[in-house]
């Protein structure tokens, strides 16, 4: 068992996660916490190269299954060498995206099935599921009208999907959410920066307090 | 179902597969069938950016799980690209290497269990397994030994593994053979190549008058 605490954070595009996870961070370490923030690939040079493959717009014949499995292995990749000692080193891991993502994007909007996907990504994780995962929880609709505000941003492959798979994405979600109703918590993305984080250091200080984490 | 016959030929570094593959191409060419003859990556160019990920000799901190999920990966890009067309136009198709070298190196020789590889790689190929295996059965010594004769050969990450690893990839493979005793036929490798091509061209012939494919 680590000695630390896997926190996860969830949502569509555009859901605010990535600027939100900074003050998140922020405020677990005025708490006290040692707090250390990645998303995959993390720098882990193997996960780079293969998220490089994913995400090549010229990639446009990848198929789905390929597209899975290569999340997946850039998923344990970067758990094995960035996730992992941090947790068995005890600090607080609080990784934008994870295994939900797979569920929701591959699964349920790609139409690999929830089951299939969960199954070749616990051949990728061993079993270490996240501690405590927050949704961040937003219509498709505002999403992409944040993703449009965002300029700037290049545009890869995934950008290139039309409205109706982010709708796909967001009932993916909603269907992961509900069979893994004790470890996903929603936050309510459509709210202030300041009001999201705030609800979601509530949702983590009970956590830890419920599960002894200190 | 498809209407082509599915080959794959298996077996440890230094069979002599790559060699005998061409002539068996040749014989059943001149026994009228339409022959495909591939292999991983196949010049699928996803699937050679996976294998360049794969094999790049910087790459030593690659975890195993990670490996076996990027052979997967790119074993799926190759199967819809590549092989699942040619099947469905009817032609025989003769693979070097599938699903049994991942059986063997990754689930065996690497520890990770055959029936978990098995399962990541039926997410890979959806069933779509060989029609018929040639398995090229030689000692880990032998097949060795032979590499070292075959000059001007690049090195790769998989060579500077010691004997130790080859000899659980020929365990990995006896038990795999023991396991599709019917779907596996085992070709005597250290014969000469004329031999191994004589007795692959009667077990092939045989495969194809009793399941009716012409």
């Amino acid at each position: 068992m680590s000695k630390g605490y896997f926190i996860t954070l969830e949502g569509p595009e555009g859901a605010g996660k990535t600027t939100a996870a900074v003050e998140i961070k922020r405020e677990l370490e005025a708490l006290g916490y040692d707090v250390m923030l990645t998303r995959e690939p993390g720098g882990i040079k193997i996960a780079e190269k293969i998220r490089e493959v994913i995400l090549d717009p010229s990639h446009t014949e990848m198929d789905s299954r390929t597209e899975a499995l290569l999340y997946a292995a850039a998923r344990r990749q970067h758990l094995a060498e960035k996730v992992r000692p941090a947790l068995e080193a005890g600090r607080v891991v609080l990784c934008d995206r994870f295994i939900d993502s797979s569920l929701a994007y591959q699964g349920h909007a790609r139409g690999l099935g929830i089951d299939e996907v969960w199954s070749i990504n616990q051949f990728a994780i061993e079993s270490m599921m996240p501690d405590c995962t927050l949704y961040f929880d937003i219509t498709p609709a505002d999403g992409l009208k944040r993703i449009e505000q965002n300029a700037g941003r290049e545009v890869n492959r995934l950008d290139l999907e039309g409205m109706a798979f982010h709708e796909k994405v967001y009932e993916g979600y909603q269907l992961v959410q509900a069979r893994f109703s004790e470890r996903i918590q929603r936050i309510d993305a459509a709210q202030t920066l300041e009001k999201v984080t705030e609800d979601a250091i509530s949702v983590l200080t009970d956590h830890f307090k419920k599960s002894g984490f200190q």
